[in-house]
């Protein structure tokens, strides 16, 4: 059984993580660290974290960068792993990060989704075995909210793609405006806006009387607490060094 | 059971309906007409329309509009009601058409998908039910090939939806180039280009938290077989006049 | 505008109705109803309904049975129709109800979801105009603690589609179990278990190279809010008598 | 350029192939060899596969079992790469194959299509990655006349899962008899029948809050012509060996 100590264990997502950790026959919330101490948790909860006397395995922190140095101090005193999940990091932080990588393992991804990252490693695969005889285009759905379009992660998916296939095709966005055939060298970006959609990213690569459909729904941020979890399994037992998603699936 | 004369049997959409024809407990082709007799029809075939003596219920044409005039001359003179499925009629033809339509019930649809007009009844009605609270976008998907987009039918749809909505809404075909919420009179319409994908259309109602969908897919230009043939039994019995698939949609 | 009194308004459905209501241009939540008075409102909260005295058009309820009297006797002497969606009601309370609609209109279905009961109105019409040249087969996901398959739904949507049809289907729930064809006189139910998906239904209608199909997805029980908004614009004006979704929807 | 053979020319699959290879940069068809030359082709076609005289750098292979020993010799005696793409094979066949692989290289795999071996592919990864916390599902569609349910594909699907989780899955292939929970144990297995759809494959990985689908949709038996051309050129340059699909996939 793995220890956790569950840093943020009072906010949002360290609640999510206490509740699916509930469920784990392999982790295991020991301790929480939270400023605020104002929830019931089945686990001992420190304001300060240098006072934790209990014996873990690895630190999860969803809480935010004002608490990183505090946390990496006692992580590097006492030789524990890190998963950093807390979002907004500035380039300050994460040079501070890359330095206590020097001493203990820390993870540290973008996004923290297990299902996105793995999406984009599936679909650099498929494209390089598939993009001579099929065509790619990416569909991404949001909520009518969302400002920007497309989505970060549906550019992120296509930049994968993009890099995988050499940087040899073009993004386009709009196809009513010309009277002319898809090129072969094209990745058509459709970005869909609905409703209180939460995200789905859907990658197709189309060929001869054959369709390959790779997609991604999330209903929740709550995705993000699967994955650092699954960050904390990954990253016990290892040697010091910067780890990310992109490790994690390649391991597997 | 309702028997047929087919005219163009020999043609690709004669022949595709004969198959169906065969199978079926409700119609039977008991006559074909076409100028190439060259193929084996568990019919007679007759390559002058005059000659036929065989009695039938229904003509269904699926030739050329060159046939037009001499296959009403028959139905008139017979008091047979007339499918007319041939594509490529000049304004001139249907003139003609609805002429004849005073004295014998003629079928005539631009599209003669059943499926596709389905879709269009449905979704009129969905708009009228759920604009207030969701949002419309439309999807097609079509192969490599194709010069026009987004395609005809899903131009027909969104059209649909507005005359619906009392022509309140916009086209959107691309939101990468402006950063902004969607408005709420807004249909996006995307179009999807890839291998060879015959054609597929969807239309989404994203609202709070709830999705509909509603999805056409063809897989080859046999469906206006299906259509034909439903047409076929639909204006057997009916009084004279000018009908189409979307009578035939009401009616039910 | 219409100014809605919100019975249950301090629970969770009344809390999502007055988001929800905040954003409309039709209504707006004139005053609520509830024991409980501990939350904001931005409108006046009465603990005894008796004693409000704020003018509404529609109540919509959402509380519990115990309320059920209260709410009628305050609704019937003030001629106020209601929105009866209060879930768990007994036959003597829908007794109650009926005799209520006497006086004054009231609105009432087992299911509040305006998209699953279009979706049964679309079905319907679907399969009376397609029966005959497509088969029919629903596919339904649900989350992994659910005990029972097919869901509810699923199965009042089959019993729909066969009601149309006059009973002529059965329902096929396994075919690995046998070596034979499809009968036409089939509908193939699907039950898919898995993660935390909320639920979703799709109607699949599958013919010669075309297929149509009618899919609702909900990611939360928010829907049932949405429909009863819709319920209250709707109700408003009408003659006293006992309404349903069905009715909703077949009035547009 | 690689220079094709094109074995079986003038059959259903040679002359997709021809088709196909006509709009390729990379491959040409430089002969064919057929007992039938009653077709044109832009090509040299020998009914006598010994007396072709033209330089070809890979035999693609689409004729019958009993032309197998005849080509194998004329493949041998010249040293060149055979894609072994007909089906219907018996063991002994595929033993004087695996013999001849000693000598050239070999590709025979039991599914030709591209599209599939990468769904396997996919998926088995996937479930190394997810199993812990996604439970997994396959849909698979297909015509109303096929006789087997689920298919000899959803089950290679299921096998290569459960292969890859060490065997600790069952399958369930009905849920409407019991009423329980899902066990973490199982992969349901839907099989949909309707119309003339040619075949869908979906596996759903459905976890908290997050959707993995990836699915593979085929409308014609053309998809294996664009294996065999793929394997085609995988193959050219190869040392003498037996070579399949995933050797193909796992090679990018």
């Amino acid at each position: 059984m793995i220890n956790i100590l569950m840093s943020g264990c009072n906010g949002k997502m360290g609640q999510v993580i206490t509740r699916l950790a509930s469920g784990s026959e392999e982790l295991t919330i020991a301790a929480g660290y939270d400023l605020n101490n104002s929830k019931d948790n089945p686990y001992p909860v420190f304001t300060n974290i240098h006072q934790c006397d209990v014996k873990v395995d690895a630190i999860i922190d969803f809480s935010n960068p004002a608490a990183l140095e505090n946390i990496l101090e006692f992580a590097v005193s006492r030789k524990i792993p890190v998963v950093m999940a807390t979002t907004g990091l500035s380039d300050e932080n994460i040079k501070v990060l890359e330095m206590a990588s020097a001493e203990i393992p820390i993870f540290f991804s973008a996004n923290m989704s297990l299902g996105v990252n793995l999406l984009l490693d599936i679909v650099k695969k498929a494209s390089k075995i598939l993009s001579d005889n099929f065509d790619i285009e990416i569909i991404e759905k949001h909520h009518n909210q969302k400002l920007d379009s497309p989505s970060g992660t549906a550019l992120a998916i296509a930049d994968a793609i993009n890099l995988a296939l050499e940087q040899k095709y073009e993004y386009t966005y709009d196809r009513h405006s010309v009277r002319e055939k898809r090129s072969k060298r094209e990745i058509g970006i459709h970005a869909v806006r609905g409703g209180t959609i939460v995200g789905e990213h859907s990658v197709i690569f189309a060929g001869n009387d054959e369709i390959i459909e790779i997609k991604h729904t999330a209903t929740s941020k709550e995705i993000f607490a699967v994955g650092a979890l699954r960050a904390a399994k990954f990253i016990c037992g290892r040697k010091p060094g910067f780890y990310n998603m992109n490790d994690l699936i390649s391991a597997e």
